[in-house]
């Protein structure tokens, strides 16, 4: 990198780099970032690519919040603190006023989550973004994916479904449109652009889950991952599943079909052992038990979890 | 991710997760790594995109051995031992060859440079590859850009010039090809496509050195990254230049345009105080001293350091 793009990438992305770990953020050759004692790094990366994963055109804020939580809330599963981020972003063209958008967005991320930015680099090629996070947990305490054991409760995050209706809605998928609040739209659709990563959940995952995962490709396949590394079944059941009041009035079935088995909401499915008292916000919507696989009393549609290099 | 995706990747990329610093590796929401006591975390990030990095059609494996260079040569600038490395892959197919080729690359990478791949994340689209590095130094010790004192000598190490040569033959822009030596042109294309990241150089730097930086964007405009960042001028005797014998037969002015303004060695310029001896492969071409700016006896006969979004 070198003169021009030295001074975009300053100007744009530099000063979100400070913070309590940083000891050295962007623009030397890397970055340096302390650890809490007696922890261990807890590290994911993760690419979003226009087209792929969203819409050709979308607000480039929304390209740098959508990036930005799809990495956050992998450390959410993981049960692990915040400590920084890097950011690899592809720009067809140097546009300033792109830039400046997708800026706003990536700001709002680094203060909403506290993840530093602390090292970019910008390439000139087709609209990707790939993210970086890292994040610190208690030495021998990261939650994993096979940890779940029979006897415990499946529970989820907020509400599910909603992103996936939104997508629908950006999409133009959902007729007729203009039966559906404007205040609807607004919610469903936020949803998809700026999903949140639940970090807030970190330290209660940390003090009493055994397992979690972050439902990035619709519950049911997110859940059959957690099931299989831990050598379990789980049951789901479809009343039980947290639906916002306005997904709820898009209609039954549509609603079941995105909650099971839309994805992008990065909600935390969560494996909780018995005798643990659930707070607010955490929905008891299965179980699990000894096995293998995943079973709901209703079936989607159709298969819409996501799947890049899927049929 | 789920499905076959999730098989390719572990398939082609899972099995180079292992060291003695990896608590979990690819296949989770996130890795787990530990830092030795008293250390601090160095991380960086790069992309490279096909036709902008390297060009249309190179081999998979050296997509990836250069990919994984270009960032781990962050890591030795910054004196820093290699941890770890994840990986974004975004293909525009599932290519089972493709991956085949590319993981045999990534292989040879993991192992000679001691980085694990603990994280991959595998997306569709136009072809690119961003690696994430991370690396550790005793408490304090990461050495940055802003180190260069007046007194210092400048040296670099090894080689310059090579890959920039090798990249205008793998572009036909030198004519006729057929006078220069077939183990010439291997040569010098296997710097290219393979370049080296300097992590052998860790210990001494981190013993020795006020500064480094490494030389992507080529010696000028990267010692001047330094220059400026430490507040000092330098210079830069050409006749110092280190180059290989292959570069040398193909004409002194090429040479010297190669090894000054050239890119991709991603060799190390180092800031050395006086009075500290000089280890062989590194070689002294200058010198830092009171005021601003880069300052060569030669001119390279176009500006050839490597600007995405420049002119």
């Amino acid at each position: 990198m070198a003169g021009r793009e030295f001074e975009l990438i300053y100007r744009h992305l530099g000063i979100f780099g400070a913070g309590p770990q940083v000891r050295l953020g962007v623009g030397d050759d890397g970055a340096v970032v302390a650890l809490p004692p007696n922890s261990e790094l807890v590290v994911s990366s993760d690419s979003v690519v226009e087209g792929t994963h969203f819409p050709d055109l979308t607000l480039p804020e929304y390209v740098a919040t959508r990036a930005v939580a799809a990495a956050a809330s992998d450390l959410a599963a993981m049960a692990a603190d915040p400590l920084a981020m890097t950011l690899a972003l592809t720009l067809p063209e140097p546009d300033e006023l792109w830039l400046h958008s997708f800026s706003q967005g990536l700001e709002r991320c680094v203060q909403s989550l506290s993840l530093p930015l602390v090292g970019g680099d910008l390439t000139r090629g087709p609209l990707a973004v790939t993210v970086t996070v890292m994040g610190s947990v208690p030495t021998g305490s990261a939650l994993k994916r096979s940890g779940a054991k029979p006897g415990d409760r499946l529970c989820v995050t907020h509400t599910l479904g909603d992103a996936a209706a939104g997508l629908a809605l950006i999409m133009g998928k959902l007729q007729p449109t203009n039966d559906i609040p404007f205040e609807d739209e607004e919610f469903l659709e936020g949803r998809f652009y700026q999903p949140t990563a639940r970090l807030e959940w970190v330290t209660w995952l940390r003090e009493h889950a055994h397992s979690a995962i972050d439902i990035s490709d619709g519950l049911l396949v997110d859940v059959e991952h957690m099931a299989d590394a831990s050598g379990c079944a789980c049951t789901i059941d479809s009343s039980a599943l947290p639906l916002s009041p306005a997904l709820t009035r898009l209609g039954r079935e549509l609603c079941l079909d995105w909650a099971l088995a839309g994805g992008d909401d990065y909600e935390l499915a969560v494996a909780v052992p018995p005798g643990v008292m659930l707070p607010p916000g955490l929905s008891h919507v299965g179980e699990f038990y000894e096995g293998s696989g995943v079973q709901c009393d209703v079936s989607p549609t159709k298969r819409m979890g996501y799947d890049h290099f899927g049929a």
